[in-house]
């Protein structure tokens, strides 16, 4: 459990620094346009990765150490990125993710868990039971999820330009398969 | 056309700098994993990725201006990159990598493109006729392609870990699908 803890840690520590690179400096046509719709720009995914550091997981972390079963964990606010957003530059909101992030990591490696603590089990307000170390592994794997959404949304704004290659580019039939955690 | 070029040169100097901090360093179980059977892992893609840089966007961008539609591309071999990974790690792949595209992105621009040029036609050995202008935007949406295939190998890695949150990760529940340009 430790030798995942330290793979999952590596892989949320490098989140920041990976959308640094792809994203700092480029134009708004591709950070700040979407797929159409309600649908979230690379902007708005950054916003919301800061979001999710701050209310989702470690405080539901904290959520399972202190209540378990007992209450589920308090609802997540899917949009609540939005307000935190305004008026921000993407440079600010890279920055501000590189520091929660290192910021939360450091609270998560703080809390010492031992072996029996992974085991521990928390509510889900929708899904139901989940332990400690499902937690963590979803923190890491929504950081992919979100790459793989940037990388899909910035893909979009090149659909008409690529012409008849699109056919075989799957990134641009991708749909995103639904919603997020 | 100068500044969508300028943009899509953005776009593809930026892949060696994100693949590099979201991979290395990370442990073979993450890097080394595919998604089963003969698909590919992250190391694969990064040896794709060289490989096309070598043999065909640029090569094909000269075949456009020296042949035009007259002779068709010659073809790419999608595993062409599996002799040439062979026997290296993943560091020594990033750092190829990081020198092959921006040779490519110096002859790019030593090309010296002029607005008509990028109108020009070749014929593609199964898509048919193609502008330049498509091949340089499909290059660079070819990198998307890639960033959301290695996000979506380490994501699968996680699949049992994430227990219920599976439901709620879009990137789990993608195929990829189809091939690649």
């Amino acid at each position: 459990m430790e030798a995942h803890l330290d793979v999952t840690i590596a892989l949320l520590e490098r989140t920041p620094t990976a959308l640094n690179a792809m994203l700092r400096g480029l134009p708004d046509s591709l950070t700040r346009s979407n797929e159409g719709g309600e649908t979230w720009s690379p902007f708005d995914v950054v916003g919301h990765l800061i979001h999710a550091d701050l209310a989702d997981w470690m405080p539901r972390a904290r959520w399972i150490l202190e209540f378990g079963e007992s209450e589920p964990f308090p609802p997540f606010d899917r949009n609540g990125h939005k307000q935190m957003t305004q008026g921000k530059s993407l440079a600010q909101l890279l920055d501000e993710f590189t520091e929660v992030r290192a910021e939360k990591l450091n609270d998560l490696r703080s809390l010492n868990l031992q072996l029996e603590d992974f085991a521990r089990c928390g509510r889900h307000p929708a899904l139901g039971s989940a332990t400690l170390a499902q937690l963590i592994a979803t923190w890491a794997a929504h950081d992919l999820n979100h790459v793989h959404q940037i990388s899909r949304i910035m893909a979009f704004q090149y659909r008409g330009a690529v012409g008849p290659w699109q056919k075989y580019l799957g990134v641009m039939h991708c749909n995103g398969h639904g919603a997020s955690a």
